[in-house]
């Protein structure tokens, strides 16, 4: 087999770190493909900056294409982001007989149905690795690996930026504006991160898995979201003494006719393999039918993991045109899309434990008149905590409950915040395996 | 695509387990694959046993000749173990072109080369998912998932039995004999559990991991094995004041010109993520040059999670069939085999920490005697722990080293045990990550 030319779009922290793997490791890809892979052409904006390693200059474009009308660039990569015109691009190279492997979560999230069907129509490949969880080579084991079983449940914690945070305002007591300084200086979090920690990433990328578990695009929109903003190191404290401590999950769950979807803080026990997942590090715990609990771990972000990804998909891409096959595996690894969309629960609907803070007047009756509402609910207790220590001239009642309805909790929670009796909004944290 | 029909040879647990999954999930499996997975003959020598779900008497035969040689027959799961006849069944079926799919480890570490020969030479695809890791898969997430990086280290929980043990003496203080007794009891364990708790199972895998790394096979016999049989819950205490736990870890590591393979019990950080890793499950540990520090978790073993890894297999074999591949992914992985034999370093160069335990008389000057003759071989201490309790008239006196050379250890060791201050055998383990 002759060599597979690769053509990259975008030459940002992503595109140098494939394009650094390509180069530093091809004798090992050339031994695991069988033919030689040549990086022939690299179209960004920006030709000038230093990428850490030397390159040559006549392989650098601005145009992207050149790449995408390139007859003799097999598999084009695009590494740009953003989504109108990364979409474009890979359209026209798909169209072009081109396979493309892309790291855009974004736009596979919101406009994936778009380019799977694309992928179908001009029978060309399209991989994705590392859209999601960075190194970690979930897709594959969802596509394939796990590829035996129903799967019931994905808890992710698939934003970096946040579980960083999270991890120092856990381990230092932080405040959550002086961790997320820290890692913007640390180059963990563009400034400000507002994706990042308002929980649009980690559902963007939910929102491919779900699709690689049903083989249907999710609509994105109905992921339910909720960011980390609102955290104070109290809250973790306490989740400590309750044998708790909060992550920001990504959940979906199998319920049969509907699943759920939703991007949350969240209490995991601390006996979770989910609570020694720290610092810029993702994981994905995945359970299935046969299999039972797995769990994949690794870096979720950064030029050298993200890369590793995006080459794993390159040498799939490859060694499937050395291999003459005739028909690429179908995007979401499913062979036709008879399932029907599966709608995705109304975050009313959903039953989940809860912990919650109150804010409350140091006085008597107060607990009385909190746990009466949570009853006339339905709302079950299982532990209180309530020290009489004034904060700002309120005490703090923290409580977990057993299982209930989120629309409950909402009422609940509206009677009891118009009490004078509470001096302050309510904390409000869902609890994972009660 | 029509069909693609499978025979099974070997109905014990594993063989039970998968045709269970391809019953039960063919509506998904249909779907993932295009063609349906048929179940066209399973041949064991017992044909009568209930395996939990209604089987047709008339797919059961006790002649795996009827399997080999049915020209409908796509693919062939051996899943009988041993090794000689399922090695003359596999290369048998490979002669009359089918893919063939195995979960025998001890086969394939010992054997390996031969299949994978026979493979290439008739073309077929063998698959083998199931042989490391329960339904963890692994295999994949070497063979393509982390195929764009040089692997430096893996270090594996690959044995669940042997996990199962230790977890139970740490969590319990049970005695060995006790936790091995409770494993037994629990179908955990086979009575007695030799293979389990010598470290062959665990080497096995590690052997068909190094193969993957590397694309050769490797000298099975020059894998260094240890057991778990003479730990006592006192060393897993003491393991624990200096912030160890202890694992039975499989570990290989990349020195260059060799690496290091070997199998035993093993200190690991209370910090690290394997130190989470308990009970039945396994876990591996792999670090690549790109994509960094990636863990794998999951039930290791049982007729669930390995019917999982083995459909797997059934399913990627079975997609090639379907997408008219002409060239199955070579058994390792690598297009062609050009990197030589990598030999594994002699057991006496390997450079590690230590952790001793002396029982020692509890006289002045003891430690003064233990610490002048391991200065003698260079091996420094970082930590001691001595405390006055008598057990059996003589004091545990407990040592952390520096890296140090495992040569100088035995040599230390063979002069210390010659002392009369010594009352009895110097228990050593070795310590990761110092």
């Amino acid at each position: 087999m002759s060599n597979i030319n690769v053509g990259i779009i975008g030459f940002g922290t992503v595109g140098a770190g494939t394009v650094e793997i390509l180069f530093e490791n091809r004798d090992i890809i050339l031994n695991r493909v069988g033919s030689e892979i040549i990086v022939k052409k690299i179209a960004d904006l920006d030709t000038q900056s230093d990428r850490g390693f030397p390159i040559d200059p006549d392989l650098l474009t601005t145009d992207a294409m050149e790449i995408i009308h390139d007859p003799q660039i097999d598999i084009v990569v695009e590494l740009m982001g953003g989504k109108e015109k990364a979409k474009d691009y890979i359209l026209k190279a798909m169209e072009n007989g081109k396979h493309v492997v892309t790291a855009n979560k974004a736009l596979l999230a919101e406009h994936g149905e778009e380019i799977y069907r694309a992928a179908e129509q001009f029978g060309v490949g399209v991989a994705f690795e590392a859209s999601v969880g960075g190194g970690i080579p979930i897709i594959r084991a969802l596509k394939d690996g796990l590829s035996a079983n129903r799967i019931s449940t994905i808890m992710g914690i698939l934003n970096g930026t946040s579980n960083y945070i999270l991890t120092r305002m856990t381990q230092e007591g932080l405040p959550y504006s002086e961790a997320v300084k820290e890692a913007i200086e640390l180059g963990y979090a563009e400034a400000p991160p507002t994706l990042d920690v308002d929980g649009t990433d980690a559902a963007h990328k939910l929102a491919i898995l779900i699709s690689i578990i049903y083989g249907t695009p999710v609509p994105f929109d109905d992921i339910y979201r909720e960011g980390i903003e609102n955290l104070v190191p109290e809250d973790i404290r306490f989740a400590g003494q309750f044998g708790y401590c909060i992550k920001m999950l990504a959940i979906t769950r199998n319920l049969g006719d509907r699943i759920e979807a939703r991007v949350h803080p969240t209490m995991v026990s601390l006996d979770h393999i989910m609570a020694n997942v720290n610092g810029a590090y993702n994981a994905i715990y995945v359970e299935g039918d046969f299999v039972g609990p797995n769990l994949y771990y690794g870096l979720g972000a950064g030029r050298r993991p993200t890369g590793s990804a995006v080459v794993s998909d390159i040498i799939y891409l490859a060694r499937q045109l050395c291999n003459g096959i005739s028909k690429p595996m179908p995007p979401l690894a499913h062979a036709s899309p008879q399932e029907k969309e599966i709608p995705i629960q109304p975050m009313e609907t959903l039953r989940a434990a809860y912990y919650f803070r109150f804010s409350a007047n140091d006085r008597p009756g107060v607990l009385s008149k909190i746990s009466g509402i949570l009853g006339d609910h339905e709302i079950s207790i299982s532990n209180v905590i309530q020290k009489g220590r004034k904060v700002n001239g309120s005490v703090p009642v923290v409580m977990l409950t057993h299982e209930a309805r989120e629309s409950s909790v909402s009422k609940a929670l509206s009677r009891l915040d118009s009490l004078d009796v509470l001096t302050d909004k309510t904390m409000v944290i869902r609890v994972e395996g009660e």
